[in-house]
């Protein structure tokens, strides 16, 4: 075999640095998940394809990877009956017949899915998390993979503002353990469905969000022009103008809306404006509320959030989001559960790493596992290192003895490619007067201990 | 929607128990691998059908799930050209252009793959572990599933038999925290090939590791019979009686087998012996050597091992090898890498899973992660029991606020399905004296704290 193997585009191996950088990540969302009261399920990599398909669209039907049956899945299949009149096979008809199963594409459905499911076993609130790869048969460019994990915290069973706020106060607790300042972007859809209502235009939601979104930007002539253009009436502009222009506090905007909704008498901007109130009420109980903006542009997710909307930006480094999410309150009705509020967030792993790895927030402690290596002089000593060895690592030291014995240089260079801090030197006089010799390879000191001092070398080989 | 959704055959939901369990699995099992340097890689879930093939033999091939390509995999492909005679579809032909990339099947091919496309990158001896699933198209049955985790341990690059002790250490290890007790099975190859070989009968290796296993069962007598049926000399029989009727020490075992290879001029032999003693000797520095036992009737994986076999077996429940590993002296070989020596064990997860059940050793702590339940009485108190409950958090204690202001038993209902094992209950009068009520439901003792007392708070509801 000339050419070297390779894997799918689109996918990534793992070594063993990013690796720990990824366990740094998912350890510590993991840590704050459970301070919550959340529990983590996993759901097969497979789903049927019944599961997975008209739930993204049909852009989304087409990004799933289907699974060949197994067994011989072509035989029975008719070929006359699957081919197209220039002669070629009709991949639809053909693919219907040889997959039921395809990958999961996000965590969202088989989390639907097994609510549905399992909704005789689920105490409900029922407060999960999830942390699993998802795969999408997209075109990889730089930044966008085949295969990438998805790290998904939600609630269902509860339309309480309690869990919104605690989903914020995960996210707060999460990057701020990470060392990642962040920008925390609340919203309300109802709010947003609300103004469409009042403006008499339900179907311009977008067109509204977007030009509150480039007022900033273009200023509010330029913005009244677009919406007029989008096909909204003068009127319908003049309403929105006091949104157009808010100022002031978090206090003073809902203010500001609530009145306008008052007058409108519209009932669904005024749930919105009250459950925006009451989040941000709680948020500063929570301590949080510096880190939290209320942004009426915010507009992800549209099509199935129904009540808060969340993102997230790192305050240092231009990336897009590193996290988003909101309240659904029918994730389950696709599986026939209806009823079932829930609020969730999803927190992007691969931009996460982008941003602790350009603002060099990992800890030092990452690259290396291993604290000290037992080099190898004679065979003879080798009993010694190992009973030594086994006292460190049942302290819970990781060390290593170096497997053969050679020259000592190389043995130096393994210490150095694995980063490894101490190195430990030990030949017959050692051995015979039971002493361990430890160096530290970055300050040059060197001790030695009684063999039995196991606790005395930990001390020292950890500090 | 009438039906219930569902999810393939053979592969499962990990519910927050399960996960809990399975979590305290492989956490026990990754702290162990860290001690001794060890580092975690991750490879993608498919690999190209090119990596895959004729890796498991014609039976694996065909228990591969394959993807089919995405766009249309169809397209293009001539059904006069995949067509047979009876004019069905020509599965062999179609598959083989409509698929090129395959679901993992174990760790052991795509470690392999690794560690030859990343040759360059890698610092040998290179010691890497990794915990991922794995799918089969295996037909499902009770036990045996088509998603399941592999957790694998590996170091390649070097022929020192230090690493089969550290492999031996690592199993006892772990397996002594998890409060398993084992029984470790060694053999080794070269000695199994070295028989063979003396007895004239170089193709009878497996022949005569099933006699020697059966030995116990049915005596000397009938064993030789045995070995004559299948067609072993009666002079080869012979030379096997010292080996078959082996007793006393691992030690006096050695002698034995040393002085028949030595007589017979069997180089191969006498390297196994060797192999043996050498590893027997560490293990005694190890300080596991009580539960290591010498084994010449262990022969898995026959065809790929090389040198030491290793079996481990639970002495106090029922069932099959639940870790299992060896030496291989040509694992890269299928890539184009040759001479890269390696030994590895793989931990059954779903085996050791059944056996904690079976044997109840699972720690009662994974039942319940949150700690304290903040019951919601009325509204004003929310705010309070936000600012308490973030205060406990931070110092790491998981707890939960119920979401809604309803009937107290609900919530105790709530506390009770959870398994949360204190709660707390306060209303106005709490509130505006600064205190904080929490009681224990599992002994009922009941204490009140100050408001900013968090530490004797926390230090109350994890004891």
């Amino acid at each position: 075999m000339a050419q070297k193997p390779s894997i799918p585009k689109g996918t990534r191996d793992f070594g063993q640095e990013e690796m720990a950088a990824r366990n740094y990540i998912f350890d510590t969302v993991r840590s704050v998940f459970k301070v919550f009261g959340y529990s983590q399920i996993e759901t097969p990599a497979m789903e049927n394809l019944s599961t997975l398909l008209g739930k993204y669209g049909d852009e989304g039907d087409k990004l799933l990877f289907r699974i060949l049956n197994s067994g011989d899945a072509f035989s029975g299949v008719d070929a006359g009956a699957v081919q197209a009149p220039d002669g070629s096979l009709d991949g639809r008809a053909i693919t219907a017949k040889v997959c039921e199963k395809g990958l999961r594409y996000d965590l969202t459905v088989p989390f639907a899915r097994y609510v549905v499911q399992h909704q005789n076993d689920i105490s409900f609130p029922f407060k999960r998390f999830q942390i699993q790869p998802v795969w999408r048969a997209d075109r990889p460019q730089k930044g966008r993979y085949r295969e990438f994990y998805q790290c998904d915290v939600d609630v269902v069973g509860s339309d309480s503002l309690l869990y919104e706020l605690e989903l914020l106060q995960m996210v707060d607790m999460v990057f701020s353990r990470l060392g990642i300042g962040v920008l925390i972007k609340v919203n309300n859809r109802k709010v947003l469905t609300g103004l469409a209502e009042i403006c008499g235009f339900p179907d311009k939601v977008v067109d509204i969000t977007v030009a509150i979104d480039k007022m900033e930007k273009i200023g509010l002539e330029k913005v009244e022009e677009e919406l007029l253009e989008r096909g909204l009436s003068a009127e319908a502009v003049g309403l929105l103008e006091p949104v157009l222009t808010l100022e002031g506090t978090t206090g003073e905007k809902i203010s500001v809306m609530r009145k306008l909704f008052s007058d409108k008498d519209s009932a669904t901007g005024l749930k919105g404006v009250e459950e925006l109130e009451v989040l941000f009420s709680l948020v500063e109980s929570a301590g949080i509320a510096s880190r939290i903006e209320m942004d009426l542009s915010l507009a992800r997710g549209l099509n199935y959030y129904t009540g808060a909307i969340f993102e997230v930006k790192a305050l240092d480094f231009p990336i897009g989001s590193i996290c988003g999410g909101g309240r659904y309150d029918n994730l389950t009705g696709i599986f026939g559960l209806e009823g079932m509020s829930g609020v969730g967030i999803s927190f992007g792993a691969d931009r996460i790493y982008d941003v602790l790895n350009g603002l060099d927030k990992f800890p030092l402690s990452l690259e290396c596992s291993t604290r000290v290596l037992f080099a190898q002089m004679d065979e003879e000593v080798l009993p010694y290192l190992v009973s030594v060895a086994t006292g460190l690592r049942n302290r819970g030291v990781a060390c290593e003895i170096y497997p053969d014995r050679t020259k000592l240089k190389k043995q130096f260079d393994y210490a150095d490619r694995k980063k490894i801090p101490f190195i430990s030197i030990n030949g017959g006089d050692e051995t015979a007067s039971g002493v361990v010799n430890i160096k530290n390879l970055n300050t040059g000191e060197q001790r030695s201990f009684l063999k039995e001092d196991i606790a005395s070398m930990a001390e020292f080989i950890q500090e």
